[in-house]
């Protein structure tokens, strides 16, 4: 939770003469997103963010996340719209990084679960696939199957820092999910991290999808299984099932979810767990010292794992 | 620059029960404040910023505070103005911390002080003091001239890990402060800390002043001393005069500064100098491990002194 990179006024102010969204009122650094720093942006047009983009953001990147933002937004998924400037550009540059102003969501993402965000969690993500099947572009997913050994590689020699015996649990894993991660099932765009964090509510209904910065293309039932293991375990490691039903009947009523994609989410929660268990770990034993964000544990996603290799059909997830 | 306690956004929904400003509509944490937790706050009626009270705030002293903003507020000054629950109350409790809503005000910064930002600095401060003038209520000013030599005390032994010879200097203008600093001046509620960082403007004009938590009963000068060091001094360390020049008009087109105000102005500066490098020192001493918070460079408040000590008359620093 951190602003790495401080804008001053009058940078700021320069910018905003290439847009045309009125003179600078009021702008806050904010207190959120690991990856970025944001600033909540207000001008007499009304309220932005703006972000700029740090190190874990590859430059190549933003073409793609920006104009899947437009496209999305285009159909009326609520998600952030980049702001576009005068010379028609969305992307440019601010205290040498890379920057975009986005649309400001209203909305709250909620600390705590209830079973009634999961319907309309599984309904919004589904729309999101939908809205983006016509996405032109392709981003290769780096975080999935074929990212993962790389990662390990990197965090075995020092895994047993974290837990006992965790290195061999992983490489085990690995051998299980590189054989036998399935192929041909449907893809296109993820959002790849849809947390709740990521996620704002006005009531009961989703009113926005935020942070596309893990996009990319894939298998969309690998992103269902990302969301049941973000909503559904409870904060014991309990994994609950009205959670997981709530939000597969969601998603089902607007984007039909095939036999084989059913079949295959036991094996995708296993990865889609390896998967943040990689990356926690890694950013665990790796960050920074005196860095301004505190990483996640990675046991969490350890625990999550252990539950999942236990399951061989979708039916003990209380899914059919 | 942090927010030290995350609000849930039940607690948040909650404690917006206990007041009539509408359902929340969005927050985030600001990263901004050394000493408190701020969120930008949306609700159904508007804008609003939550403070939480962090442990560097007395909260016996918080009454002070947020009846001298209501007061300012009552008196057209630009300050934010608490927002009162239903039961009448202003300070109430979140997450375990005292907290308060209060208005939230538009404007920016100056992140390079210009000399047209100087004049309505001044008159802003004056109109300040005399909205003030009928404020009932009291509070010592623990960061003068008595509370200097216990802070020095604790910070002498480690005092050359900063600046070789730093004690020495420390002590010796010590004694020429406790000696002759002055007795009868006009006094009343001060800022106490109107740096930049508090002072927002739209174009040149002041739209806001905020973070009233170290006001204080005291000299009205020595709350224009903190302005004149804060405000005057190029990034290079030099004095510019045109700047204080520009203050001290802005201030006397408001309220009269003495003749006895003025003569006192060169020490209330070296006063003024000293209280930030004092505790500057300390929290750059001091401060926790891992504190989210990288403190000032007391070295800056260091050359300031060392500048005013060799001031002899207000005429020099271009005042008259």
């Amino acid at each position: 939770m951190a602003v790495y990179t401080h804008v001053p006024d009058d940078a700021l102010e320069a910018l905003l003469e290439d847009y045309d969204i009125g003179a600078l009122v009021s702008y806050k650094g904010i207190a959120e997103g690991v990856e970025n720093s944001n600033y909540y942006l207000e001008t007499e047009q009304g309220a932005f963010i703006l972000t700029l983009y740090e190190k874990r953001v590859d430059p190549a990147d933003l073409p793609f996340f920006l104009a899947l933002m437009d496209h999305l937004a285009a159909r009326d998924i609520r998600c952030p719209t980049p702001i576009h400037g005068r010379d028609g550009a969305a992307l440019r540059s601010l205290c040498g990084r890379p920057a975009a102003i986005i649309s400001f969501l209203r909305g709250v993402s909620p600390r705590r679960v209830a079973f009634r965000h999961c319907g309309p969690l599984g309904d919004a993500l589904a729309r999101m696939h939908v809205a983006g099947d016509d996405f032109p572009m392709r981003r290769t997913n780096t975080m999935c199957v074929a990212g993962w050994r790389p990662l390990f590689e990197k965090c075995a020699p020092r895994a047993h820092e974290v837990q006992h015996g965790l290195a061999g649990m992983i490489e085990a894993e690995l051998e299980v999910l590189e054989a036998g991660w399935p192929a041909g099932l449907p893809e296109g765009v993820i959002h790849g991290d849809l947390f709740p964090d990521n996620v704002f509510f006005l009531g009961d209904e989703v009113s926005g999808l935020i942070d596309f910065y893990f996009a990319c293309t894939d298998f969309y039932a690998y992103d269902l299984a990302i969301c049941i293991n973000a909503w559904c375990f409870e904060p014991d490691g309990s994994f609950n099932v009205t959670k997981a039903r709530h939000m597969l009947s969601g998603y089902r009523k607007v984007r039909p979810f095939s036999d084989d994609e059913l079949t295959a989410l036991p094996l995708l929660l296993r990865g889609g767990a390896l998967r943040f268990l990689l990356t926690r770990l890694h950013d665990w034993l790796f960050h920074p010292e005196g860095a301004m964000v505190t990483p996640h544990n990675p046991l969490e996603y350890y625990r999550k794992l252990r539950f999942h290799q236990s399951v061989r059909r979708p039916g003990e997830l209380g899914l059919d």
